[in-house]
């Protein structure tokens, strides 16, 4: 009987919680406008089953790239910041390489050199700070770390440089029976480390670029998965649909982005049947974060740079432009907010 | 108001189901026994509050192979059959292939000739039935054949000779609030066409041999994915924990298999913390379905053999074991019986 008292109490908080989300705004630090209007209009279009956009709940997909659309890239991505911080323990365990580049310009801590380092440089760094140990001696690696790195600017965690208003649209989509999925160039097993604590999206959810493992037995005889430099699927561009139809197998509905790496995802999404979402986050507020992009006037080399060509092609096929500027009242969550993706 | 009462509509109707759920059996074609004993205690002891054992629910995973573990194997796998079966139809389209080994002899007909292809004939039947083709128009091909290929012994479809006790295993889970994952030598694209209808599994929790997709746009600048013949990982053996890994990102808590194949993911499971189940089926029912394995004598080699070592070593380990003829009640559901891995 307890566990009956128990439903019932459930049902009843069910029912109260139901009768307040149809009074709130499910996205509180959004200004009224286009990209607001777009998001809901998509999400009572696919959920309402006398819509004839209606979507069955088991297809309700939604793909999330994270650098620059979930949080911070600049001055570098996250990840890339772990790999060099990695460097010095690394070299305290492995002496050799502090004679060997590009280990030994990472040492010496200088910014010019570091800034001159090449792609075939970074995959060495990557490939010795991200492969050759244990998948649990990784997560444990990036767990520590996470928890205390912080970001030269604003001397926050990472982890709290995420954008609030995408967290609402993230529980939004959550609450109306959509499967949020991160789709990101980063490494999968990385950003699996923090990706349900921080978005609210579990492990299995994230699809990013992958590498493979090797199973096999430790000393004891006890099974084992080791890290290994065999790039499976590199997730972006190309690899993002690619990626999504290995992991997922189903079209996302949704799919949100903020640069050229995300131009193939969003033209898949948009490519599907029915109404499609396709949206790109514009970095126009060099005040609250950074300006780069269309209107910025700086090299599309530049990290995870907006392109005008990518800018031109939202244009005329009708995604959705957010602009950090005007669509959004904050940016960040506040700071000690518990758990920013999860509900309580 | 109207979303309201039927709110209030849908939690009356889980409290009946939740008090219907608790007086039932979750598994009525098991007979008493160690292996239906082990199965409901392993779930008590995982999802009650109380118990040291229990187990967050978002980290309840359980896992399945599929051929041998939910539906029969023999006389050869239901994917192969399919694979012979497009051959006339690809050399129609490409007449070249007529003379060319070894579609030469699957077009023959021999049936001795062909049970002495090779593995690497039949890696060459395999890329060219799988592969080439876009992903949609696979889909397309296999859900039309798998809707009406028939078993020879039984003249019942594939997805008939799927077993009934496995599927009430698989069902009590996800009331438990287990994840079920299919982890499958098979192909990934191949079962994902079916699983949801089959098993209650989604595409997004069949993990099995995946090969690559590559992007891009067909004459009219529509994205498409096509099917390419670059092995991603041959999910068997040590690639199902390694498949896991890149799929799920967790251990699981329960895995079930009948084979060699599914000795590494069995192992796996088991050496995480806590209740973990690894579950073998033993195909010792020659009347209902078939007899092979240690108890039979047959060679090591025979497809899907469980063979005497991997006996000796659940034993060994405390696996366990079940016995087809034993028990299991019945071992296919009842035919035309709707949907069979979803409750209605």
């Amino acid at each position: 009987m307890k566990q009956i008292r128990l439903i019932a109490l459930t049902t009843l908080a069910v029912l109260f919680l139901a009768l307040g989300a149809q009074a709130a705004d499910p996205l509180p630090s959004w200004n009224d406008g286009p990209a607001k209007k777009a998001i809901v209009e998509f999400v009572q279009a696919t959920t309402d089953k006398t819509s004839p956009k209606f979507v069955q709940p088991e297809e309700r997909i939604a793909t999330f790239d994270q650098d620059g659309t979930l949080w911070v890239e600049h001055p570098m991505y996250t990840q890339v910041v772990y790999c060099l911080e990695q460097v010095p323990a690394l070299a305290a365990k492995k002496p050799e390489l502090k004679n060997m580049e590009p280990f030994k310009t990472v040492l010496s801590g200088n910014r010019e050199a570091m800034a001159k380092l090449s792609m075939e440089d970074f995959e060495k760094i990557i490939a010795a700070t991200l492969t050759g140990m244990t998948v649990d001696e990784f997560n444990a690696e990036v767990k520590k770390w996470i928890e205390t790195a912080r970001h030269p600017r604003w001397n926050r965690l990472y982890t709290e440089l995420v954008y609030q208003p995408m967290l609402e649209v993230m529980q939004y989509l959550r609450a109306n029976g959509f499967k949020t999925y991160m789709v990101t160039g980063g490494g999968q097993d990385f950003v699996r480390v923090y990706s349900e604590r921080v978005y609210g999206i579990p492990p299995e959810q994230v699809v990013g670029t992958m590498s493979g493992t090797r199973f096999g037995y430790d000393r004891n005889g006890r099974p084992m998965l080791t890290k290994e430099p065999r790039l499976l699927l590199n997730d972006t561009n190309a690899g993002k649909p690619e990626g999504i139809h290995l992991m997922i197998g189903r079209r996302p509905y949704a799919a949100f982005g903020n640069s050229p790496g995300d131009r193939e995802m969003l033209e898949y999404t948009r490519a599907g049947d029915g109404s499609r979402l396709a949206v790109l986050v514009l970095h126009d507020d060099a005040e609250r974060e950074y300006a780069y992009g269309p209107a910025q006037g700086l090299p599309d080399t530049e990290v995870g740079t907006f392109t005008q060509a990518l800018y031109d092609e939202a244009m005329k096929n009708g995604w959705t432009v957010i602009s950090m500027k005007n669509d959004w009242k904050t940016i960040f969550p506040p700071l000690g907010s518990a758990v920013h993706g999860v509900t309580p």
